[in-house]
């Protein structure tokens, strides 16, 4: 690792948190030049032994080469490095991995275009660990141009899985969210399905087996939901909402007599009881995405 | 399918709505003497057409065999059908598919055990078209000898799905709410991933890959929480429930934001919220079951 192929570009990292490390680490690891920054300078001893330079000054870790990558706590910590550099950024390209919402990335994608700053803002799916592996996935939004140059460098985060989403660059934000909602969704059913099933002793254990199938199942559905969500109209070609209706109820009746938490349950029935009264009580599951995006009353 | 190989052991099905008709198409296209018997003799033309004997009373229907099948509306009906004739069932054995909750299943249990009933319940996670196709689960609790007797009858069911659970009678039903659990869970978090993502004109179809993904790479994530479940220590070998919730903040803002329903991000947080007050902040998510497991405040 010490003799670094000519033939790899450049590159700075700025913030060395976990991530920021993870990230420095598998630019090194493929042969970029990689300079690093972060406010704490110790947190760079590990990374230069390694091979990276440490850069004097946001200033200097920014002007060491065309491609700055900037991953720190949030928005407010970027400006507050980035802004005073302004002028030395100009002709580069910005990869922002910090986690923020997908308004922050759309302001600081105006920003980045007043400077002159080929903004990409990106989302990270993948703990420190797993940067550089096949288990990480790296999202991208914004411009695409800057994507296509910084391609092959940005493959040193995930080979596998590196995704450019669109010029809006918005959508690394919303997607980062996406993902982590069905994260939730599906840990928090599998939890209470455990819950309901521990009332008879079965172990998590037993269940983990039939919970996954159940999962990989479901995940066929999606599919074909797209496409009626897409097109708009929802025909029942399995159950209708009404069906799954008598189910929730029952799962509410269950979970109440056997003592476990009914608010997932309860939950269920709203939503669903919320399309029987706008009309889809005899349409497809599906039906039910006209109450996801509409505000909570 | 008009020559019934006489080695097929015969079987009656009592109620010929949509699945029990799927039920007793499956048994004959098995070879099965399949006795049916419905309230309105009518919908039995069909399977009469493919053999099937229709009984002139329920009676008729249960001496017809040594395996009864019952698949009705509800637990009353069945016990308005078989209470009647509980002298005739004795020393057969009775298989009730009909959809109920774990209490009813066991109360069932202790009727038939009076009886001298051999006795199973069971859940079918199908639709009944998929009923006789690896597409069909059958779920079965109660009766171990029961069940070993009647396995190869009904396997005409599903060939590769038939699953024995154990000897109590409420199994079949908690199993089924639990993966039915699972199916609401895992389709809302994707219809809200959904409309996330449609207010930046992003196509549910565009979303159902990596949706896809998403939840099957959470699917694995099961069998390490259930193992921590089971062992009741929830070391958080990837992120906290702090590092969640913080993620979970960025979803109810985003959500509220960009205007679609904040019901449940606020469910996310409210769950993840309680594990912190029980001192759970630094374990890894699977800690949340403490949460599914009590009652609702």
């Amino acid at each position: 690792m010490s003799t670094l192929p000519p033939s790899e570009s450049p590159v700075t990292v700025i913030g060395l948190g976990l991530m920021g490390q993870a990230l420095a680490k598998a630019f090194l690891a493929n042969g970029h030049p990689t300079t690093v920054w972060n406010r704490s300078a110790g947190k760079a001893d590990e990374l230069v032994g390694q091979g990276a330079v440490l850069a004097e000054s946001v200033r200097a870790a920014v002007e060491a080469g065309p491609l700055v990558v900037v991953c720190v706590s949030d928005y407010d910590a970027v400006h507050g490095l980035l802004d005073p550099v302004g002028a030395s950024l100009a002709g580069r390209t910005l990869v922002n991995l910090t986690t923020a919402s997908s308004t922050q990335a759309r302001e600081t994608a105006q920003w980045a275009e007043k400077l002159g700053v080929a903004y990409l803002d990106g989302a990270i799916l993948a703990l420190p660990a797993a940067i550089g592996t096949s288990e990480a996935t790296m999202l991208y939004a914004g411009s695409q141009a800057a994507f296509g140059e910084h391609e092959a460098t940005l493959k040193a985060l995930s080979e596998d899985v590196t995704v450019y989403l669109g010029e809006d660059h918005g959508l690394s934000a919303l997607y980062d969210m996406a993902v982590l909602t069905i994260m939730w969704g599906v840990l928090n059913s599998f939890l209470h399905a455990a819950a309901l099933l521990g009332t008879a002793n079965v172990s998590a254990g037993a269940f983990a087996g039939m919970a996954t199938t159940a999962i990989n199942v479901t995940a066929d559905y999606v599919t074909a939901y797209s496409e009626q969500i897409d097109a708009g109209e929802f025909p029942a070609t399995d159950a209708t909402v009404n069906v799954h209706l008598g189910g929730m109820r029952h799962l509410l009746e269950e979970s109440e007599v056997l003592g476990v938490n009914i608010d997932l349950p309860k939950f269920f029935l709203q939503v669903a009881n919320r399309a029987v009264v706008d009309g889809d009580a005899e349409n497809s599951y599906a039906a039910l995405i006209k109450q996801f995006r509409k505000r909570s009353a």
